[in-house]
């Protein structure tokens, strides 16, 4: 079947999968990343005297880029601040969630929105006697940015592993799918980040920078082979699994998120236009569609507030007739 | 004739950059980078009572992006660190420079550059009495990137404008040049930022985001007129200019920056290849060819040292020549 018209190919797909794999740049400090993983989920699942396990979710943030040439100078950038996911992440620890935060380097951190662009040299000043002073207004966005950050990572319940490639973030993603595969319907994947659909294949790019001289650019790429498959088939089955599907044509948007639910199988698919996408989200479910909107009435409100209470809902009863 | 051969086609250039910027998207608050830029350039061209007025350098960093589509989800990045952009802007600044920095937004930033990735979460701590400091080992490194800088930014010396697109980088650039125009020969162009040589034309790009269901993705760039040759010819012809070529492949190097010399009759062109650019640099002028290496007996010298001071002998000398 061609997988063009929304129903999944069984054997092509797993030969895409393997071969994306087979051709990926080597991961550095592959063993590193498991370890660290394998620590953080042991920690957080451990029940305490009283108690149950911490639920583990794995927040994806930012968006991933396709290198043109090996030695690479240039390459394709997916668009993403990185906002969803880092705002989603500091609800999911607020509600006793342990995170994985696979996140894009350089965009946005949790605990750290509200900051300027270039917080160091706008937020703190020398004074006379030579010491550094945060300014004013920034004293509140500073001191939580800091300190609930610290919080998070010293209590044990954030893990942050950055990646830049698409090949990067999909061999992180699939190490943590398998770390997280034994915690069953514990497990979470809230997967915000803006991957690449195409990319060029590692063995048929160019060695060195690509030369202008010879008049206009063909490119071909190819498409990503859809991980989310394997995810939901193969990497952890039992997981609780919400995708996003961002358009920037609001006419074709809840079509396709709801051809993404079916044939990746999602529990969620969040709907995001590009243009409204920080005051409502439609999340798609197998029977609904629930509009989702920020607290209109207060100015600093966000639709992640919302968002994340609805998941956290729907995670827990998911749970439940998991134990059944 | 023919450009791919390296000669200068006279009318079919200016007609390709006369369509480039008339297809751009508009500049935002085009006026009011004009605006600084005067006020910027009269402040430091107005000599002291003894003494006589500074130089200027335009220092131009980091990458530029050509966006894929209209409402930008995708887009085409070159890398760069903008490190040496940044560094050179601090060795201008001490040699008595004022310097316009254009960068690209995220990149490093003058007095910044030995900053952990994530200064913020990375330098500082919540004392017990909630109070923010800095922590060991980052004191001097914090305390020099926010003193300095200010210092640079309140006595006038350095105005820093931002880009993402190509589009906003060569609209900023030519304003840049065009305001320097009067300056004549104590303007001077160092051209570190890496520019895309290839660009989808505003108007036949997508509105919306790419479709990836049909398939492979086939692309035609074409390429982003060569800017230099009106900068040097109308923009500001006596300027002293510094291009810089960036190759991964040291065979081509020095030929093809010796060809970026005479085709856009700059003063010097600096040849870096990707893997020794923090090492050593060929500086190739008209009948030279000067390799400048950073001093390895230091463990904290850089290339820009040597550089900056090469060039600011040459421009003295090229002032020196022009007013005779």
């Amino acid at each position: 079947m061609d997988s063009r018209n929304g129903s999944v190919s069984e054997t092509p797909l797993d030969a895409e999968i393997e071969s994306f794999f087979d051709s990926a740049p080597p991961l550095k400090d592959s063993a590193g990343i498991i370890k660290k993983l394998k620590e953080f989920i042991e920690y957080n699942s451990t029940p305490p005297r009283k108690g149950s396990p911490r639920r583990v979710v794995c927040v994806t943030s930012g968006g991933t880029t396709v290198p043109l040439e090996q030695r690479c100078v240039r390459y394709i950038d997916n668009f993403s601040s990185g906002h969803r996911g880092a705002t989603s992440t500091e609800y999911f620890i607020k509600a006793g969630y342990a995170v994985i935060f696979l996140y894009r380097r350089g965009t946005f951190q949790p605990y750290c929105q509200s900051l300027p662009e270039d917080p160091l040299l706008e937020c703190f000043e020398c004074s006379e006697d030579s010491t550094i002073q945060v300014r004013q207004p920034h004293t509140e966005a500073v001191k939580r940015a800091v300190s609930d950050h610290h919080a998070a990572i010293a209590g044990g319940h954030l893990l942050k592993l950055p990646f830049t490639t698409i090949f990067e973030y999909l061999q992180i993603l699939q190490s943590i799918a398998m770390s997280m595969k034994d915690l069953g319907s514990l497990a979470v994947f809230y997967l915000a980040a803006a991957v690449s659909d195409f990319y060029v294949p590692w063995k048929s790019m160019a060695e060195h920078k690509i030369q202008s001289a010879s008049g206009p650019l063909d490119m071909r790429l190819v498409q990503v082979p859809k991980m989310l498959s394997a995810l939901k088939k193969e990497w952890a089955p039992m997981a609780f699994c919400i995708s996003f599907k961002l358009e920037t044509d609001s006419k074709i948007l809840l079509e396709k998120a709801e051809m993404a639910l079916k044939k990746y199988r999602m529990h969620m698919v969040v709907a995001n236009e590009l243009s409204t996408r920080k005051e409502e989200v439609t999340v798609v479910t197998g029977n609904e569609k629930i509009l989702v909107c920020r607290d209109k009435t207060q100015a600093d409100s966000d639709v992640e507030e919302p968002l994340i209470e609805l998941i956290v809902g729907r995670h827990s009863a998911y749970v439940k007739d998991s134990d059944l």
